[in-house]
């Protein structure tokens, strides 16, 4: 089973439109809730008057600051600093202010008309930099519930009052200020990469039934057991009594890790004593949460021979109104921002700051991708300078397999060198390019490489289940929201496995809190990193339970029975399941229950405070076709290399690795939410420009290797980000090598190119 | 905790409506299905028609033999004798011919009257005698799909052929026919025991919802696993795929085990492609299933002490047209027909046999009240005949506590003599009425004393699960139905004690095959001293998962940890579980997950192949009002004695004591299901005639003693049933007390007692 190209089990259910997402779900009396968004960036709320619409027939629930259902509104996965509905302010355009639950949609838009809000404005940060100014407004003038994160050795955090910054993680090991006045060259860029909308094709969506004693929600959420502590918290309810169900989730990629939609399904349906869908639409989910955009310093000290010697660096990220999840965002940017290299001395600085723009989250890469960009450039550039072939700087400075990332952390699992050379020779290193260069069109290639610590924060303990029941057939039961990356095959793949079956013999639980084993959460190219060794063990602990119940049958040792083909074998005997379970447990039925728990304990000796369970690799190879008369790039060609580890699923990891490249795409070419007077301009699914079939590089290759070693099942890594990190730098690169000018900040505007180029023309 | 009297925590929810019920779950598209019942007792089906139905607006699917979903569509929990829809033949008035899904309710009702049904009618056998009758014609002609009880020793099942005998089981031990010789007195009595229905207040409902790939069914069952199993079984899917979700139950006796309205609702969920509610109404519950009619003959051998040397019995069940569980109800009652007395020589045949009358089932008892009825009224008549005081006779032959009730079997767990003693002298045993007989009113006095193995069938394994959640919430998940007994709360209490929590931090979670841990079913007094020892383990494993995890926190031994008040103590420390569990867990929760599993093993020892988990016990004394004019009887006083073991919960062990005892009272004084030409003439709320509170006796005493030494938490035992067992013929000896007729047959109506009376005084 492992290993083969397993068709996925929910894709007949999906194309036929059958499979069930939150949306699906009914309820007799459901209501419909809308939510009434701020036109403001930031404001104080003088006055806000619900009754108008409370008035409206078909109206069950109007929900202000003034009738908030707890005393302590606010929520958040890292700071406490979003309320259900505006409190006090609105700290951006699309804040949302009020919220109403009615019979009909049609009716509770209406109803929305009819709140009337009073606002007093506020000067307006839309950026990073204004919001650092000195003597700048605070977006919060004051910060609640903040959770501090534990960190371990060369990891800090640097408190700042009275301004915009949120978090300030700093990353050192050596001495960086010695390190750089022993380089040779010192070198030092800036880039900036922008703020994207997640675009999963399933915005956010959540029915909640609040029934006086308890609260269920379905949800269209990354990390169901996270939502349940965060609700629980919230609504000031102990957790058992808070139960989160998941259906099929139609995409993720950090936006759905927190509370988006559930705060106010809740509150709403607490009022109105009936259930609540609250769905948003594309605009709302673009004016809900997006990545953040980020500015990189960094500066660079090389010796001679072209080894790196020291490393500083500043990340400045923008969390907009909200935190979520960027603290880790940030943390990880400082973590990561050295990138694979062998660099004695380091120190990061990590900023996360806030500005009066959409909230920021997790996004898939989790800050890799802004990093990842600015050092891959940022080599190139020196590779330049220096005279050094790009890819010979590269191998000079690559950390080797077995080498440490940073002191005490685990250690590089891959061949990078290796794979990089494999990547160079596939777009034809060194060769010229492949097609003709006519006229205006310029051609040029890059490389980049890069890597993230993968599997995610310190999930201290996953669970997982696996029932045999009393007719052979099995149960699998995991907290792993499938959100399109085709997790239920994969883990169903590995039990199967386990246990000699097919795939049809396994059937995959619906995931519900109430019920199904603990998971941290579905984020971080985890699930079967993390929670695949959760589910071997379940299937091990099964399959061994069943061995040792026919053993004792037939009072022989467990090593004469053993699985084969779906059938336990002993001896010249043979019997199916099912004849195995009534051997066992008679005919009454029973079940063997095998249980699977990984515990993740943190270190000290760490930076983050935790071990990475894995490094995920993304090594990419573009080759352009610049237009010199209009800037306008073309990738004619992309070659993706990533490491499974162990492919469970091979057609589903490269499914994964063209998925992050196509994403690295969108963010190199084309995706930036564009503010104009503080209000997000292009909240559409028309001027938000995603890549289409037609965008992708004619040639588009996805290599995944299998260097094993990782802690997954059979040494599965996790795959779902490492895509996405070389895509920007590599193409910006290629661009360089095409038309000598350095494009510092994606998406590689054609407008941008042509400026660069004029000014390169002009010098 | 144990042994308070906790406020039940359904009780608000219940009292308020707020209680879900089968009934409430509405589905979005949801159709109503009503099923035609069969008018006739007893034909063949020459033609039947459905089209006339389908072609009526709104009607969705019309399920008749003609479009039957599965090749074999039998069923049955021990033969697999009942179809979906009628197949052949209808073998009782209100068989079910033919089942339409409907939008509307009036839709598919009017849709029922279009479905066209030729009938052959065949001879009824509406008792046992006629259906035993040589040359009789069969109710079934071919019996397919037998469950095969395995018997261990002293039981035994004697094959019949050609006839309507289902079932045929004999328990032996001894030397009957050597001891009767050997007796001084032989006596031989027969006796009637009535058909009853179960009348719970909800009728039997399914809600189920057949996705192509999956059956969901919502019902109002007792033993959901069981019947997950049968519908895998007869949808010929694998159990992976069933999921059977019970909400509260109002009320099972029995009548609720085994597959009722879902299979009617699953044959037309699947063909309508829509989920599909089947509800009976109580014409439809009556006519669906109920408590089986019995004759008992009993002969005993007597020496002139009054001891007992050899009993020899015969039991005749009337199984109605299908088997549901009543072969076990004739198993044991033949184990019990002997009763707690010491007798050597002991000889009983149980025959069970199909007639054209409603399908009998398991009921409160499982045909221990049958037998009890005989031998405890047989033994008050030898006692009159061997001029002994019957309590006297009753103290010289019952079983000493720690005697063998049966070589092998758990031993005599109550000391019954002293018990009969309490109960005799509540009684005012020996020193007449309390009230002054006027007139034509004459008092009199009886006891009874009975005894049932009480646990149920073999249960090889029980599982319970429960969770100490991140904020140190605890959720408990069982597969016992509660359907008015209490059982959650009985259950909660013991974890709540186990963790030294209030009953408030504990939940109980939803029962759902798909998830909740396996449990054979709920029947039999099992669910506090079967499911009890699963969940007090569950919750020792959780609470010492928790103390260790605290003490490897700290490095010291988990002797010096202990759970206190809610809290976890150590030394002079103490932690919230929310504070434990952060300290274990970390901020990002996880989860104590505590087992427990409790395996029954078979046992060829012992006539039912298994042992009796513990003794169930019925002591009861009545004081009875005679009208000699009318014969009309009142019961004007009764005490009801039963040993718990250990209370878990005092209120709630007396409330099922009362209702069991009201119970035996229906069966003695109102109850019987009355067939007229092959039809039941009283399926209806008033016709048939059950306690109301101004039938009670005027003093009605409840005793629960607490002898320990039960198998379940604390040494509970299970006590659902033991009242009911010695109303019957306490009542009957009262009145043989009071105007010195011997009534063997129940109910007590008033004609039989005065025509007794009448034939006494012609004597």
């Amino acid at each position: 089973m492992v290993g083969q190209r397993v068709e996925r089990i929910d894709a007949q259910e999906k194309v036929t439109g059958r499979g069930v997402y939150t949306g699906d779900i009914k309820m007799p009396g459901m209501l419909y809730g809308k939510v009434l968004r701020s036109p403001l960036a930031h404001a104080r709320i003088r006055r806000i008057d619900g009754r108008g619409a409370a008035a409206l027939p078909g109206v069950r629930a109007v929900l202000t600051r003034e009738n908030l259902p707890v005393a302590f509104p606010y929520y958040g996965s890292h700071v406490k600093d979003q309320a259900i509905v505006a409190v006090d302010k609105v700290r951006y355009a699309g804040d949302v202010v009020a919220a109403v639950a009615a019979v009909e949609k049609e009716i509770a838009e209406n109803a929305l008309s009819k709140v009337e809000v009073e606002y007093e404005e506020l000067a307006v940060m839309e950026t990073v930099e204004e919001a650092l100014k000195e003597g700048a407004p605070l977006v919060h003038e004051e910060i609640r519930g903040r959770r501090e994160p534990k960190y371990g050795r060369g990891g800090s955090y640097i408190m700042h009052e009275g301004n915009n910054i949120c978090l300030h993680f700093r990353y050192e090991r050596g001495e960086v200020e010695g390190g750089l006045a022993e380089a040779e060259f010192v070198f030092e860029d800036t880039f900036y990469f922008p703020s994207a909308q997640h675009y999963p094709l399933e915005p956010h969506i959540s029915l909640a039934n609040f029934d006086g004693h308890s609260l269920t929600v379905w949800s269209s959420a990354q990390s169901p057991f996270a939502l349940r502590h965060e609700l629980s918290q919230l609504f000031a309810m102990p957790i058992n009594r808070v139960r989160v169900i998941i259906s099929y989730v139609g995409g993720g990629f950090g936006a759905k890790d927190g509370i988006r939609a559930e705060a106010v399904a809740a509150a709403l349906s607490r009022q109105a004593g009936r259930p609540v869908q609250v769905a948003f639409d594309a605009d709302g989910a673009f004016k809900t949460i997006c990545q953040s955009r980020a500015m990189v310093k960094i500066k660079t000290g090389v010796k001679k021979d072209g080894s790196f010697i020291a490393r500083k660096s500043e990340v400045y990220l923008d969390a907009g109104a909200y935190a979520n999840n960027s603290p880790i965002v940030c943390q990880k940017a400082a973590y990561r921002v050295h990138g694979p290299y062998r660099i004695p001395h380091v120190l990061s600085d990590a900023y996360l700051v806030y500005t009066n723009t959409v909230p920021g989250n997790s996004y898939r890469g989790f800050g890799a991708p802004h990093v990842a960009f600015a050092y891959e450039s940022h080599l190139d550039m020196m590779a330049d300078r220096l005279r050094i072939d790009p890819l010979e700087l590269r191998l000079t400075n690559l950390l080797e397999k077995g080498e440490e990332y940073a002191p005490g952390d685990t250690l590089m699992d891959c061949d990078l060198k290796g794979r990089l050379r494999e990547v160079a020779e596939a777009i034809g290193w060194g060769k010229g390019g492949e097609g003709i260069e006519r006229g205006r069109i310029r051609r040029g290639k890059g490389i980049a490489c890069a890597v993230k610590d993968g599997g995610g924060g310190p999930p201290k303990s996953v669970h997982s289940m696996v029932k045999i029941l009393g007719d052979g057939s099995v149960l699998l039961s995991f907290g792993s929201v499938e959100m399109g990356q085709g997790i239920r095959t994969a883990l169903l793949q590995v039990v199967a496995e386990e246990l000699s079956v097919s795939a049809e013999n396994v059937r995959v639980a619906e995931l519900d809190t109430q019920y199904t084993p603990f998971d941290r959460g579905t984020n971080a190219s985890s699930a079967i990193s993390v929670m695949g060794q959760a589910v071997l063990k379940s299937a091990r602990d099964a399959r061994g339970q069943l061995i040792s119940a026919v053993a004792r049958v037939f009072g022989v040792g467990e090593e004469l029975v053993r699985l084969e083909g779906g059938r336990v074998v002993f001896g010249r005997q043979s019997f199916s399941f099912g004849e195995a379970m009534k051997l066992c447990f008679g005919e009454t039925e029973g079940e063997v229950v095998g249980r699977g728990l990984v515990m993740f304990t943190p270190s000290d000796q760490v930076p983050l405070g935790y071990l990475s369970p894995f490094w995920e690799i993304g090594i990419g190879g573009a080759e352009v076709e610049v237009d010199e008369m209009t800037g306008e790039v073309k990738v004619v060609k992309y070659v993706s290399l990533t490491d499974a580890g162990k492919m469970i699923n091979p057609l589903q990891c490269r499914g994964q690795n063209e998925g992050a490249a196509v994403f690295g795409l969108g963010l190199s070419l084309f995706e930036d939410l564009v503010y104009e007077s503080g209000k997000l301009s292009n909240s559409n699914l028309v001027d938000y420009r995603i890549p289409r079939f037609r965008d992708l590089p004619r040639e588009f290759r996805t290599t995944v290797v299998e260097e094993g070693g990782g802690p997954g099942p059979y040494g599965a890594k996790g795959l779902g980000e490492g895509g996405v990190l070389s895509v920007a730098p590599a193409v910006c690169n290629a661009v360089y090598d095409a038309v000598g000018v350095r494009i510092r900040e994606v998406p590689l505007k054609g407008e941008n190119v042509w400026k660069a180029i004029l000014a390169r023309r002009e010098k």
